[in-house]
């Protein structure tokens, strides 16, 4: 992600909002990223709470008055974003440009088409602001080693996902011929549902087999998901443990000014001069 | 697995057809290789969409033309296979040889035997022949990292299942005697069954101890499933890591013998020395 | 934690006091300690025997007199350890004082308000007295190597926790709308318990998704759920063995200045140089 | 365990007999253990198919054959075992002798005590002299790492444990309060069985909060119990990395003459000299 401050180089107000808003190494950055994270936190309590039907009947006013309130500043913080970076469209069709607008649409468009309830919901995604707040705490860098983990991971566990795929795929056709409709495996689909509840050992217990050859079947299953979850749990492990090993040193060859040596390395391993 | 392209030397239309069907490095194998595997998404999703009754009784012919459509498609892929094997018999007898015939046959028999329906499921092992295309692709190194550890593991996973299988068979005596056929436990193949669902943590419920004593027992049946989960989870991250190890590579340093440097490494990170 | 001795220096009674109370190096001070041990471990036996109504309607005077033996017992306990300590007001501020004055607190209140039922399960935070006495206990060095594991963990933990309350808040709000009160999401709250009791493969089944589009997200939450508890796993993992080896030994070769020799070394393993 | 053959010097029969029946390095011997497994498998399978209502209604007889077959097979073999040993009292009294024993024992009694059904369970210890035979399997190295990985962690594990007991206790007492027993949770125990259920994430749903705070208790105790899963995993993966890499080397140092030097040591760690 590049920061956005590239694009706005000082220019008097402009510079100054940037400052405030987009960056938190000043008091007053600080003051206004503390201050947004707090009108976030309540204004998905408020979504939430408005949600719950006993309380939205009661505190009903309430609740709309703070979500107003709520879109209100964030719409005002909205503006300032777009006027405090130098090309406001740019910003505006960004992942956090649209996070941000998707935060306010809602409660606007509740006014035009009144019946569409269900549109409040997306209010939620205001939760994702919350790590444009958090993207400049210490808590980044801790991130930066799950993410660098994670990726690295990402080839074998496909590799994972896909044959518990095949997995659920074969298991659910066999499930449906075995216990079919009557027990409520009453079509490949939903007798994948079933395999999924199986074998990642949730076990909603909605759908079980009935019948003894039914009950077999989901038992090899069973054994296999309590057992096949130590393979994505040891590649986080290995590539964890090699992504928190590489992150730890910091020293660059001062021959070739290459970084991420070992921290047992006496010798840079690209162009062997002593570190 | 030995490639068949050792069975078919060039000789005009057979190697062209080979290298279409079975290579993947010219771009016409490559396109034939993405079409095959969307044609096998595609069915698959066709066998499941007419398992779902009000689909298959609204789209009922549509449906079965889509799939006369692959059996089809596949049929003249497997003749063509036929065709661009030199040993035509061996192929068809090979694993994957079975695959691409279970994978058709289904079909035809229909014709033959109009009430078997469940026969249909069958198809759905054409999922097993994606492997084959994704043979190819570069998820074949992880994937073969991962088939290491596991083989590696193996002994020990032996043992752990063996345990389980114990506690599972005991336990599942001791409540079928404690609970009794009044409380859902009425055979010991249904207590072990009940044992299997709650010692993988699974946990559906359909199922569940009613008296003091079985709810003791259980309790410590679910903190033994909950904590020698961590055993085969231990195993894999263990031979994981040296699998991956042993992958990166085998070099040993002509300076000082040490080995264990990474795949990009040119000098000896020890000593210095040029790799 | 200070060890209290440093607070009352010997002076008669008071330090003879303090070495059976506070210490275990001494027979008395053991056998204390023992004895403490099992009072709290039948006194918990004892509050959770008259919880159970047909035990307390039949034994309730049995019950209710085992329950101010051991009020007294730990009552009496509590004035030794005031009196065993210099500052009794700063013992009596600290964890430990305010769980033992909590210990007995409950079973004398219960007089001045006779209905306060429920505050009588207060006294099972007498568990808690436990830790004081095992605090002496060998287990002690491994309780610091999980605990320095734990904290090294812990914005790695906070990240991924963060991550997964963010998953839950967006599910919950998502699956509140798709399956609707009738199915039992009846608001944000409850389907965020689901969404929780869900991708920590838990699952209870008292509320589960009816409708496709609904059992297909939470098909997609589960396996989240089962692919994620790999990174807690491996970060404890990764960080554990980073405890472990920091515990086992910090010195240096005098030879080769290599590090990370096993606790009963007394010669360098790679060039033989003594310790 | 030392060998029983040192107990047992060559004496004719009993030798042949001993080496027959406890070892497994002749093909009689090799037989024997083979025959044997098998007639373990068969009569626990036999016990099995008894439990069945429906298949003991129906197969009485022939299960009950089955029963007096395998019986006499092993009481035959129980004595052989008594001739092969030099001391049979002590081999009586040992921990496999008295499995020998309890496996034929209930068949025995059921003809004094004829209504006792439940002594019938008694015979699938049996599975345990399974363990007897793949004693001598190549298994055993692999099951002795497994072990020692899981000695080391014990104390780790006890800590462990002591911190699930006292979240399960504590957990138990406030959802007793919280819910009530309306809700289910009737004592302080059945509330500590739930709690179990669910920090274990089997997630039965015999049993499930119905209150709102009761929802988020319950909410916090998933979230705990998926997360320190984490812990016990991290343990054994740790202990399992160290007792592998120790079983790994097997050289001895020609100085001192200790063994359990680590793969990369090109020097005794305990008197310098070169490996």
């Amino acid at each position: 992600m590049s920061s956005p401050s590239e694009q706005s180089p000082p220019e008097g107000i402009r510079f100054r909002l940037h400052t405030i808003i987009f960056e938190a190494d000043t008091p007053a950055g600080r003051a206004f990223d503390i201050a947004l994270l707090w009108a976030i936190v309540f204004s998905i309590i408020a979504v939430m709470l408005e949600s719950v039907a006993p309380l939205r009947e009661r505190y009903g006013p309430e609740l709309r008055a703070a979500e107003w309130f709520f879109t209100a500043l964030f719409s005002i913080e909205y503006v300032f974003r777009l006027i405090a970076v130098r090309r406001p469209l740019l910003y505006a069709r960004s992942f956090y440009g649209l996070v941000d607008l998707l935060a306010i649409l809602p409660t606007f468009l509740s006014i035009v088409f009144p019946g569409a309830q269900s549109l409040l919901v997306v209010r939620v995604i205001r939760l994702l602001r919350v790590f444009r707040v958090l993207k400049l705490a210490h808590l980044l860098g801790q991130a930066e080693i799950l993410i660098t983990a994670l990726r690295a991971s990402r080839p074998k566990i496909t590799v994972f996902l896909g044959t518990v795929l095949t997995i659920v795929v074969v298991m659910g056709a066999v499930m449906y011929v075995v216990e079919g409709g009557a027990n409520g495996f009453d079509s490949i689909p939903r007798a994948m549902y079933w395999a999924i509840v199986t074998v990642t050992t949730v076990g909603f217990g909605d759908i079980t087999p009935k019948t003894v050859l039914g009950q077999l079947i989901a038992s090899v299953l069973m054994v296999m998901g309590y057992g096949i979850i130590a393979v994505p749990t040891g590649i986080v492990s290995v590539e964890l443990a090699a992504a928190t090993r590489h992150a730890v040193d910091t020293r660059a060859c001062l021959g070739c000014g290459v970084q991420g040596h070992d921290l047992d390395a006496s010798h840079c391993k690209y162009c062997g001069h002593s570190l």
